[in-house]
């Protein structure tokens, strides 16, 4: 049910970010469930993670080792390893240390990754089981493979590339993510890894990871639960012939900027376009707020409405629902007098009434688009923000209900 | 669908309140669409509306006329005059004025009341020419009636009474309410309709309505989204021979505060049995919090979770996903490690993991149950806070999908 998202565009490879795919047998057999990365020797590791309190066994190991040198991303799904408490993190370690031992590398260099059913104990020994064919199989040219190899309930591989031209050299950008439910990212997303081949120093990266991640993986909920698992990792394997970025200025790194937000931007849409039942891809964009947080709550509480998600589901312009959430979003003295509300480019409500000009067919021929557009014009200020979500449709209570059967 | 909600119980008159319904045909003909509720002369009229920026214009003009002398409570269902600006206020004045030239008394003593879809013209002549009707069907013993008459999506009338004896006088407790959808009261309720025959002090009556409504109507959420047009009005008629309560002190009222108490709790535990495509009957009990907000940030985001809800609708014990919101209600300083969760009795996580003495057996026998508790320890202070909910069915996306179909 992906709106308006289709097969894999060409994930170029990343000199230096090799990648190795395998079958541990966690969920059901024979499925892809492992994923070995592996960072080139100088590579640079940046990355956020949840912000959730209940954060997953392998999102605090990964925390303590970021900023050290990073070799490996050790990823498995089918298992979140997350509400299990000290058992849940000597089995993440175990798996580390395994890997390291096959890999010749101290364990502090390698960081797992888990995604799935929270509060099972992790099969550690199918995952080490399946280490060395991961190994066995790595490669630059592995992103399509991997994208599919860290599905759970995600029904397309997600992926995006870009290249850029810089003083003769190529440079690259490509990255990969999963998830379809359990969407609301929050300082990370579900899970999500994007590598170059240009070198930059380890704060850059660092401040460039939370950047990108705040404007797209921040910027998208599908059903408001802030995942114990989310984690994003943005590599920098150095292999490029181009000197080091050692600062956030000048001509590379705006132009690597605008590459890494594009990859970015495109696999945190492509989970929202893949959410679990989703028939529709909706922008909420907020305009005229006093503050950026006011624009977020407003947004949000229109992309988090089940019942502006049910409607959107029924292509029903049952638009009385927007102006309910823009009313209980909390903003402080909100005037509703001044508010419009827009559908696509159809005026809806103005001045915090329907809209003189609004006939019923306008808003039904918008709905009943697979892409929809939601304006908010509060009249407050200049802050504007932009967030993306999806419907609610029966589909996502049947995959929901009957997600561990 | 609804659960655990039977036929009315046997709802006691109230001297000095009469009810008359009538149907004005506003969303379908002949259903009955218009209530009318006459306070004897002398009676006070305490009440608490919705926090909803966008509240609705009936809401508006009732809390503009609350605190003087009031007469007649005036609600239409199918159609809530929300999001109408200034023609919605003069449409309902004029409904307003039109009952009070009808029944002699000045405009300013009838609050108007609305629900049903938002953004609609209210069809104020359909309303008014039903009005005759409805006073002359003014009768003390018309509550059934009544709750009939207030209903929307709701499968069944709501209402609830007490009665309790004082120096000898019998006195009356006895309310409606309605609601199934778009609830997240906030300092109010749907629409909840509350009368007695004891004399209250205005001031008196304005705390008892919010503290009553606080501990009821604001603890219950079906899908977390605020009404535009929540009131909730307690009304007290002065019938009963006995003297006035002027201080919220002494026997009588504290027969009083428990009897309505007991009613508030269940015509808002009824909105929720009654909530759309309920299947089941959830309380969300928080302790042990440091202060009673974050008790409450803690059961509404487990609450309002789809993962969670959905997973209650399929009686599946998915206990992660309650760790996964716990996680991210935005608790400061949150440790896991002190955090127990039950299952009804049945211990599901202890010290912020899965539960030694857990079985998966054990859970799904409590999943399996219509009414179901949800009880979090946070292990942090003395607060506790419980709130009601549902869970979230393919029912609720079919009601709310077709609703103006």
């Amino acid at each position: 049910m992906a709106v308006g998202l289709g097969p894999l565009p060409v994930l170029h490879p990343v000199p230096g970010f090799e990648l190795g795919i395998a079958s541990a047998g966690i969920k059901r057999p024979g499925r892809k469930d492992v994923v070995v990365m592996r960072c080139a020797e100088g590579a640079r590791v940046a990355g956020v993670t949840t912000t959730n309190a209940f954060c997953a066994a392998p999102v605090l190991i990964t925390r303590e080792r970021l900023g050290g040198e990073v070799r490996y991303l050790l990823t498995n799904t089918g298992n979140a390893n997350a509400g299990t408490g000290a058992d849940g993190l000597a089995r993440a370690r175990s798996a580390c240390a395994r890997l390291a031992e096959l890999a010749g590398v101290s364990e502090s260099a390698v960081l797992p990754f888990s995604t799935g059913v929270i509060g099972e104990p992790l099969p550690v020994e199918k995952i080490e089981a399946a280490l060395p064919a991961a190994l066995a199989d790595l490669k630059e040219d592995n992103w399509a493979l991997a994208a599919e190899g860290i599905m759970t309930t995600d029904t397309l591989p997600k992926g995006a590339s870009r290249r850029f031209s810089h003083d003769g050299v190529t440079v690259t950008v490509t990255g990969t993510s999963k998830g379809a439910g359990m969407i609301r990212p929050n300082m990370a997303t579900m899970l999500g890894y994007i590598a170059t081949d240009v070198a930059v120093a380890q704060s850059v990266l660092q401040d460039l990871v939370r950047d990108a991640a705040n404007k797209s993986f921040n910027r998208i909920t599908i059903d408001g639960d802030t995942s114990t698992n989310d984690c994003c990792m943005l590599v920098a394997t150095g292999r490029a012939a181009l000197p080091e970025i050692t600062e956030a200025s000048g001509e590379l790194f705006g132009k690597l900027r605008q590459a890494v937000f594009e990859v970015f931007m495109d696999i945190a849409q492509a989970i929202v376009r893949d959410g679990e039942g989703a028939t529709k891809f909706v922008t909420v964009q907020v305009n005229g707020g006093g503050n950026h947080q006011e624009c977020l709550d407003v947004a949000y509480a229109v992309a988090h409405s089940p019942l502006i998600k049910t409607a959107l589901f029924a292509s029903d312009p049952n638009w009385g629902r927007i102006l309910a959430a823009v009313g209980y979003a909390g903003v402080p003295q909100l005037d509703v007098g001044l508010i419009d509300v827009f559908l696509g480019d159809v005026c809806i409500a103005s001045k915090g009434a329907r809209a003189a000009s609004y006939t019923e067919a306008q808003g039904a021929e918008v709905m009943a688009r697979e892409e929809i557009g939601i304006r908010i014009e509060l009249g407050r200020g200049d802050a504007s923000e932009t967030i993306w979500t999806t419907d609610l449709s029966h589909e996502y209570v049947k995959i929901n209900a009957e997600y561990r059967t």
